[in-house]
């Protein structure tokens, strides 16, 4: 297994130092509940409209049914279940006609981060803190009273870019285990010739849902062992103050993580300290395909969350527009 | 109640017969899913970026929980049930450490078309078929085989024309049944200074929902009377060449319905006959404002669908950019 | 409003002092959890069979659909939804025929107690508390770690008494707020010449549901104002030592409460402190009648909850037998 | 594999002679909804007292939760979602304090025959037809609006006899496969000394469950290979004229099925013609073990189930009481 860092295991008190260190609390006052959405501004929403030059349109969605990546790895999550409240069938059988109209109408269940996904920064809890450093009991039964993915329903609009660590390293897809560090997004940026801006939407692409669908099964990809963003780039996105971070997988950080002493250590800093917007399952293959043809690899994105009222996640259809 | 147009009933006689003269059957080849969508071409694209010259964001989404405009009136449609399965609260109670990590997580059940949605073109048949011909019966309890919204996921992206007709007319709201014309169409582009094109995203303001939420109650918003669309113009939305309509209401067309003989005589028509995609329940308030303000009526429009496999509809949160 | 008992409000002290008079914690062992559904021993399941007398059943549940009481008055409880996961018209449209079998199949969501129901043990708290002394926090959005429904699923068996209190003061229904006294329990117990026993499954008829259903609208049944027992039958049980009580109405006492500090003060002492197994939302009227026509008050009862693991509740279909 | 009957695959034209001569079509009426439930009569419900002699009680289901025996070999069934509506952490937490009581409150989310469960009249068609010749278009997305699960609620009582066949077998679980036939059904009450009566609720063991729950997965139990009844059973079920009949597997019938030409030509025939009603997926282990102790294959027979307006099915607690 290639991490390709330091391969020693780091402490809580590292990790709590670098959640100091990257913490935003306070920085856009004491009520924000947007966090590092709040870098893209009226410039970054223009930035985003110059980006669409060719007139090629990609969604990064993958597609919500019973075939999807959950395999009960993790938590009480379960892929979507879409069932019908009237059909074509019935429309036929005459079922319908007193009402006067033939139609089919459906509906679905589904846990908010069952597929393509924004978490919402109420996702995440570091001890009994959330985002901005809003109390966790605030999120109960009846959804997050703070931090709700409603809060940035307009925000999810910019300038993005994508890092496609995969192409870069001349691989399909990196390893399980395998750790992106940020000289590899650097070195990724400037092979591609792109540069990231603040307020971007960084994509970063691992190559590791393509391997699941070349395989025809997702096995360990929700929750299992993956590829993904080392602990160090928790400082490099704040350095960059980009908007948010999306991959190919399931929990953007490598798995198995770089400490025994907690899970998803990324997140516990990323998510709470640093309110960084995180996307997650995002399918990249056709626009990654595209990049690497036409050596463009900035677009605008944009990737609209439901507004499911106290939500700590939403479904997501997102579009790269070139 | 002004209806401002012929107020005779029309029979089904006349609505079969505009139901051909508007059809776009085999328009795009017989293996067609996507309708009028496919009036969004590469040019579209490229005007719909030119449209963001003041880096302004809105969300035309009404945010989707219990408190929806769901009242039982109309098929077995339901407000949003999102419940949590996991809080912040057991966060704290500590009952989570034993997993090294603190979070939320939550799910949702909904109606595709319980709030700000699209339809797929597999919603509404005419007779026993579907748009482009295909069989209504392809729409069973496995969902729609053909036409279902996955086929349009990419598609959801263009120039957007906001249509004020309220405030064209002068007032908060257009009363239930009042019809909206093809010259109300014109005139109020017209006194808008803004032109139609071939590929836009139309939406259409009555104040409909505006009316219900400063009354703080939705009544018979979902599936009672309603202001919307005449039936003619299905004529004018076809001459136009447009890829989408969309209202502030729960179904585009005027009710009462101008016929007795059937219901949502227009549904018949644009759906399966025309192809064209329609979005519905869509939260215009602040948009149509900065409008007023700016005088600009154009943007760029995206409405990412969930690409729910085989759904005949999907709730979506539309953005508009200027 | 007749409440026939004193009116005078009652304080939080005198409920905690009350509450540690009908405390049961400990009584069978301190990892008890059935609570009184201890006293069903052998002899009350040979007491239930001798009940057998003239081959009578009687269904107490309320059917489960969309027309339930649930009006969103209280939590988020809304009635049943069933949706069908295949159906006939699937079945003669002939899409299910390569599998060789045509059938249908269905699904249901619904709160635990959205109708006729049993109330688990963990269902409420007192203070930190739940029944015989765990820990609330064993509750979580995992569900109930102790005192779920189904640590009783073989329990639900006894001899049943119903007590007809709305036709033994010889009115249709009780009136809202109208209190069930301990008087009130022994009268009817002796007009009706049934004896109370240990162990037995007591049904206490106020008319309230039928009252709604003969209105054909639900108003406050499901959290408003309702007859209902008075917070001093919870003494009347403790000394009866039955097995469990159930109810006409949405939540056994009456309401508004007889205390302004807190809420359901008779919920508060005899689910977590006494470990009352508590059934709601019965349908009394075809048994009631045939009581008054036999007079014979006693019969068989059963009501196996469904053993949803770690549940709080279960919708059951009593069974009241002869 | 042992099928201890003749191997010959049979044809459809012996299934529809089989189906003739089986039917019960009419028998009780046009009107009928209830099949041979009809068979319960006081009489029935009076013998099912009487085997009440020791005071023993137990329950026959299978707790519902994540860890059910769906694996998605058929159908789109899924394993129960139950998720929590408020929390004892939430409790803890103050948060509901202000509604002066502390509760948990939870719902579920579960296809009707996910687990232990009866099949309604309106599961299975034979062509166009459901039970009594009704149309099985009356079977659309709205639900049965005939043979619904909710027509017999108060029919599910009476005298329950277990005819353990792999006991009688000497074995822990016949194998899949392997079909019990008449001859089978018939020594088995021989050799435990239980007579068949008319209205009986026959309980077939085959160990099946027993062999998953041992082994600590379900493996294809829901839709795989499967020990079960032979074919020709239906004809001894008819003769006898019994209630129901029900077995510890998926399917009460052996697969692979004993013919090429469709799938589960049992349930073609005894449903559809027959009427008749039939439980799966019951937990046998303690009956059993119990009976074999005590030499007792009779007892009180009970499982109501839920009444789901126009459903095909219900999940069941069937209680055995001796």
């Amino acid at each position: 297994m290639t991490r390709r860092f330091d391969e020693k295991k780091f402490s809580m008190a590292h990790l709590r130092a670098v959640a100091e260190e990257v913490s935003n609390w306070g920085r856009w006052g004491p009520a924000d509940e947007m966090g590092t959405l709040n870098f893209v501004q009226a410039q970054q929403i223009l930035d985003a409209g110059r980006m669409v030059r060719q007139g090629k349109a990609f969604s990064l969605g993958l597609n919500f049914d019973r075939h999807g990546p959950q395999r009960g790895l993790w938590g009480n999550r379960f892929n979507p279940i879409h069932t019908m409240l009237a059909t074509g069938t019935d429309a036929v059988s005459g079922a319908q006609d007193a009402g006067g109209l033939r139609y089919a109408d459906d509906m679905v269940s589904l846990p908010l981060q069952c597929g393509t996904q924004w978490d919402a920064l109420g996702h995440i809890f570091f001890d009994d803190k959330m985002w901005n450093g809003y109390d966790a009991k605030l999120v109960d039964s009846n959804g997050a009273q703070r931090n709700g993915i409603e809060k940035v329903k307009h925000k999810m609009f910019g300038r993005g870019v994508l890092l496609d660590i995969a192409r870069h390293l001349g691989v399909a897809s990196l390893q399980d285990g395998e750790a992106i560090t940020n000289d590899d997004l650097d070195a990724a940026a400037k092979a591609q010739k792109v540069e990231i801006r603040r307020g971007d939407f960084v994509i970063v692409r691992t190559g590791h849902m393509e391997r699941c669908l070349a395989a025809g099964e997702w096995g360990g990809y929700a929750g299992g062992a993956a590829p993904g963003l080392a602990f160090e780039t928790c400082r490099w996105i704040h350095r960059r103050e980009i908007a948010a971070i999306c991959t190919d997988t399931w929990g953007c950080e490598v798995r198995p993580n770089e400490t025994d002493d907690c899970t998803q250590p990324w997140h516990w800093v990323v998510i709470p300290k640093m309110g960084l917007t995180m996307g997650e399952i995002f399918y990249l293959k056709d626009l990654a395909e595209d990049c690497a043809r036409d050596g463009v690899y900035e677009f605008l994105f944009t990737a609209p969350p439901l507004p499911i009222t106290h939500a700590v996640g939403s479904p997501i259809n997102p579009m790269a527009v070139k």
